[in-house]
Parts: C-alpha cells; sequence; structure tokens
C-alpha cells in the first residue's frame, strides 16, 4: 500500500501544469504527471480519472461556493447572497498565493480544446449548484436561474481580471464590482 | 459514388431517435442508423462525424439565431434584439410540425449524460454566437454578454414550455414573455 501522501493532488496539478506547458497537453501522460511530482501513476488515479481532470479539483470550489450562499445573511437578495459566495471563494480560494498558477492554468486551458470543454461543462455544474443553493434558501426558481447565471458571469469577468498581471486588487472586490455591472447591463431594454 | 439523398441529415436524426428510443444511446451503432434511414454509413459520415452529433444538426438554429439579431431594428435594445432573434427561430425552426420531434428528441437527451454534455456545449456556443453578433451591432461587450446569457435562459425556458404537451402557444410568444420574466428577475438586489 502507497504511504499518505501530503497535498498529493495539489502536487499532480503543479506537476501537470508545468509538463502541459513543456510539451502541451496532447504530448502529457499520467505516467509522466505522476513521477514529476515524485507519485506513482496508481496514486494520480486515486485522486483523478483522467488526465483531463487533473487540473480541476475534486469540488473544492464549488464546496466553497455553496457553503457562501448558505452562509449569507437571511434578509441579502440572491445577488447580494451571490455577491457574498463569491467574496468567500476570494478570501479563502482565489488568494494572492494563488494568483500565478491560476493565470498559468487559464492559459493552459484556454490553448486546448478539450480542456476548454471540460471547463465549459465545470461552469455548468458550478451554475447548477448556485441554483440549488438559492432555491434552498427560498429564492423562487426563475430568479435563482437568472441569479446563478449573472452571478458566473460576474466570476468569469472578475477572474479574468484578477489574473492579469496589472492587476493588484483582491477577488472579492473585483466579484462585487463586476456584479453591479452585471446587474446593470441586465436591466437595459 | 452515393447519389444525392434528399433531405438525409434530416432522415438520419429521425432514425437515430427511433433507434435511441427503441434500444437506448450506448447500444445503437452508426450502422444501424444509417440502414433504418436506408442510407449508407459513408452518408452518415458525410453530415455527422460521429453518433453524437446526430441530434444536434450542422448550425442551422445557429444560423437563424444570427440573423434574427443581425436584422432586428438598429434601435432596438440589446433584450429586444434577441427577442426578435427568438421570435424568428420560433416562425422557422421550431414550429408546431416540429413540436413532437423536438420534445422527443429533449427525452432522449436528457436520458443521457454524454448527450446531456454536447447539449450544454452547443448551448455555450450559441451564447458565444449571440454575444458575437451583438457585438457586431454596436452593443457594448459586459451587455452584449448579459443579454446573451438572459436570452439562452430565456430560450431554455420557453423551450421548456413549447415542448410540454399541455402548451399550445408558439415558441416566438413564449420566448417574448420568458424574457420579460428573466429581465424582471434579474433586477433584483
Amino acid at each position: 500500500m502507497a504511504r499518505w501522501q501530503p497535498d498529493a493532488p495539489g502536487r499532480l496539478a503543479a506537476a501537470a501544469l508545468d509538463l502541459f506547458e513543456e510539451n502541451g497537453y496532447e504530448n502529457t501522460t499520467v505516467i509522466e504527471i505522476a513521477e514529476r511530482a515524485g507519485l506513482t501513476k496508481s496514486t494520480f488515479f486515486r485522486y483523478f480519472p483522467d488526465k483531463r481532470e487533473v487540473l480541476f479539483g475534486r469540488g473544492t470550489v464549488t464546496g466553497l461556493l455553496l457553503e457562501g450562499i448558505a452562509s449569507a445573511p437571511p434578509a441579502a437578495g440572491p445577488l447580494d447572497t451571490v455577491g457574498n459566495a463569491l467574496d468567500a471563494l476570494g478570501r479563502t480560494f482565489f488568494t494572492a498565493d494563488r494568483r500565478e498558477f491560476s493565470s498559468r492554468r487559464q492559459a493552459v486551458l484556454s490553448a486546448n480544446a478539450e480542456l476548454r470543454e471540460r471547463e465549459a461543462l465545470k461552469r455548468i455544474d458550478l451554475t447548477a449548484s448556485m441554483i440549488e443553493a438559492l432555491t434552498r434558501r427560498g429564492t423562487p426558481d426563475l430568479t435563482a436561474r437568472v441569479a446563478a447565471q449573472l452571478g458566473a458571469l460576474a466570476w468569469e469577468i472578475a477572474f479574468d481580471q484578477w489574473i492579469d498581471a496589472d492587476n493588484s486588487e483582491d477577488f472579492g472586490p473585483l466579484a462585487r464590482q463586476a456584479l453591479i455591472e452585471v446587474r446593470t447591463a441586465g436591466t437595459l431594454r
């Protein structure tokens, strides 16, 4: 039996990112990723079903987002609730020490159709999770669907700004500002 | 060389839908679909790269949507422009004679993870096309992104209503009504 490996998924993701940058996603194998991380292939498959998943974590972001929605003040409206969740994500996940990794990861995703597809599906899952969490707070279905879509869009905008080398603001405030802009744009005829 | 076959893609889609309903998506082969349609395997591959694509047409809906956006009155706001495009789609594509096929197709998609994934990606492509078409009309980027997301949501809502056996309204009016509801929901705090 393999010993427990501290932060094996994080080390695998970091190794994969290095290799994808160096040799391209298509030319990198799971064995190479495991070796670079100083781990075995079977450890890789304990955490990820295949190569495509290695940069997509295992639900951490979804969990934080759902907690953020559930813990918003009861009186908060649906968009403020989503803003609360994005704030929480900025405090605990999209932190300054993660910015460089996130930026490099995004460049790798953008360069590969299969990874872009995986990312798009992840966004859809996240939106569905937000809708469910909002509905659980009593938000009517249609409102929850609109708030989740606008929230996902604000997230995308804030994330692009946050990983920009010229940016020095934190993710949370960028997301709050993006939500305001998105809401304003949505009131147009 | 095979002769030209009238509406080969339509016949292949109809045959595929029958077989997916009868035997399941996983248990149906491209050869079976072609045979049921009275066509050859090579004709199938002239129109579709693989089995997963056979229920997804070849850009017809996207083309109609983009035409609808481009042909909206110049003074129309972004959401009215999207409404114009959904109306056009209702007049030319989601017509009464297509309702039963659309409803059966949706049931097959919902029952299969691979097809649901394909559908989700198609929605993302459609949203990207709407953003591009709106931007070409001079809609600012952020506004175009919001309008396209709200438009996609209104489409989804209207489509679900339209394929419902109890519904007797046309797709266009349902989409217009859904757009109004979606916009209202988006103004919440």
